[in-house]
């Protein structure tokens, strides 16, 4: 076995220096390095490639910890997810050479057992880009797929409203609401630049809540209320869209980024209105859905592969720009999944 | 056709003097007097015999209307359904010695044309007392049975949360899911009367609102989490029992008393919890299930006759009593259904 420095090392680290309050800032993030950690018995060494940017990644730094990671102690490494390739290994089930997706930290190099807990998933031959394993074949895109699908059971002559439309998980529901027939199909986003772009993927109008009267907006176009309603915000967004439901509406909770920030939490004070309407409230979490990875895989790899799918990105480049790329998250809900590229170099095929 | 004179009246009448903002008071009602009207062509003559108390109803009291009913004028006579004989009849649907129950208003006769914007509904012969059709065989027991099977989906091994336990529609409740097996089954209720009465129904655990914390007993009671929760109270209790969600969990919302007298409604501040748990809020409203309302009367009179259900009632006397007892039950949810007994004597069986 080579010695530690071989590998190329440093591992270099984003650790936590303080856990936030309210607005995330950069004293909040303190930046390490350690040698490059042998790999034990059973165990695999790991190059981290890319790294996921997502606002619940506040939720994670947060005192007490949430969002279903565990708490973080001060100078310990944040929770994220990414690409690494196998370097070395002493697990009957990896070998070297290989991609995985999985629960990398903040770091550029990781000694993992591989277990449960770190969801460790390999990348499936699809001849495209690594970089989807952080979008549709990631927690971003089984977050839209069975999200959609799974809990919102869009017909398609569903009346479809998502919010976040711009983000990662909000511009592939609204692509697979128009692929499902879905219409109107209206996404709710931050800013021309994300409208535009929402309209692209396929949205008939745009509302740009930065702008725009969102709840008048709905009314307007949602002649016969809301039948689907994909939301990855919260806050006064979901109060509006409650304020407009057709009969039978199905409201699915992925995403709450307007709750992140907050100190007291807002509660949206017309629920009562999913009585009159026989709606229903859906709370998803994608991790509770992993028996349906495979197959939203599947499905969403044809759609690419035929070019029906667009998986937009946002990649920042790297390591050291990890704490500002989230941090800028909450300024918007951002134009595609944001992704930091860590080893520099096109992102290749695999 | 005999003189309005001739049919008993005069019609008393309580009409609405005063919207109210926050609590129920006296000053917001009016007694009146009226002669009976005639029936004319194609309509019926009621003579009420019961009427219904429900804290709905000082929903349907607010400016601009509330809760399905038409917003009521000043000088209106209160909305309100009940049990009422037909006296006589130019409808060809319905002849004189018939019960039917239906929105009558607060008043002791009424001429209807029988739309189906009153929602009449003959009393079928079941052999039971009229008052039944306010209580299992009205809204009330349609709210508890469609309200529990249908949107609630129960499993034999569900544990499941009554909230307003010892009310009309929660008592019920509470009898089905100890029918349909559920435990643990614990119901919420306020003061050690009512208590009583619900672990008379079947709970295994009553919650004193008024006395215990309400959120630590639902942790205590509920060691796998609240896999059904039926909330007929909504605002504080809503929360406490959205904090302790099973995965898969149903919360139907079918009343919300706490929200009745706020100025400014209340939002589940947790109500992110569902996503965790994979959960659904789903709301219900009663007149949304009308298809299912045969059935579930065949069904609830079965277990009636049987002794397997009780409906559970509180009687108020005389008409002159409306408002009064209205108004208390914001003290409380109540001790079984209650109901203004207008024609006095024993409530007959049918």
């Amino acid at each position: 076995m080579a010695k530690s420095n071989d590998w190329g090392g440093p591992n270099r680290q984003w650790v936590i220096a303080e856990h936030p309050v309210t607005t995330l800032e950069a004293r909040h993030f303190e930046y390490r390095e350690a040698p490059v950690a042998e790999p034990g018995p059973g165990e695999v060494l790991l190059k981290t490639h890319l790294l996921n940017i997502a606002p619940v990644m506040r939720m994670y730094m947060m005192q007490g910890g949430a969002a279903g990671e565990a708490p973080l102690e001060i100078g310990e490494v944040i929770h994220g997810r990414g690409v690494a390739e196998v370097i070395a290994s002493n697990h009957a089930g990896f070998a070297p050479g290989e991609f995985v997706q999985g629960q990398l930290g903040w770091q550029t190099w990781k000694v993992s057992r591989m277990t449960d807990a770190e969801k460790f998933r390999r990348l499936k031959p699809h001849g495209l880009p690594i970089h989807h394993a952080l979008t549709v074949f990631g927690m971003t895109g089984f977050s839209a797929y069975c999200g959609f699908f799974g809990r919102g059971q869009p017909r398609p002559s569903d009346a479809v409203l998502v919010s976040g439309a711009a983000g990662g998980v909000g511009s592939l529901v609204v692509q697979m609401a128009r692929l499902h027939g879905c219409a109107p199909l209206v996404g709710i986003a931050g800013g021309p630049e994300k409208c535009s772009l929402i309209e692209k993927l396929g949205c008939d109008v745009a509302i740009d809540y930065k702008a725009d009267d969102v709840a008048a907006a709905i009314r307007e176009s949602f002649p016969a209320g809301v039948d689907l309603y994909f939301d990855n915000v919260g806050g006064e967004i979901l109060e509006a869209a409650l304020g407009h439901l057709a009969p039978g509406a199905r409201v699915v909770l992925c995403g709450s980024i307007s709750e992140y920030q907050r100190q007291t939490p807002f509660g949206p004070r017309n629920y009562t209105n999913l009585r009159r309407a026989n709606a229903d409230m859906r709370g998803f979490f994608v991790y509770n859905h992993s028996a349906e990875f495979d197959a939203a895989e599947a499905a969403m790899a044809a759609w690419l592969t035929e070019g029906k799918l667009k998986a937009p990105v946002d990649v920042v480049s790297g390591f050291e720009a990890m704490p500002r790329a989230l941090m800028d998250m909450f300024e918007s809900t951002g134009g595609g999944k944001r992704i930091v590229q860590v080893v520099e170099g096109d992102i290749a095929c695999y």
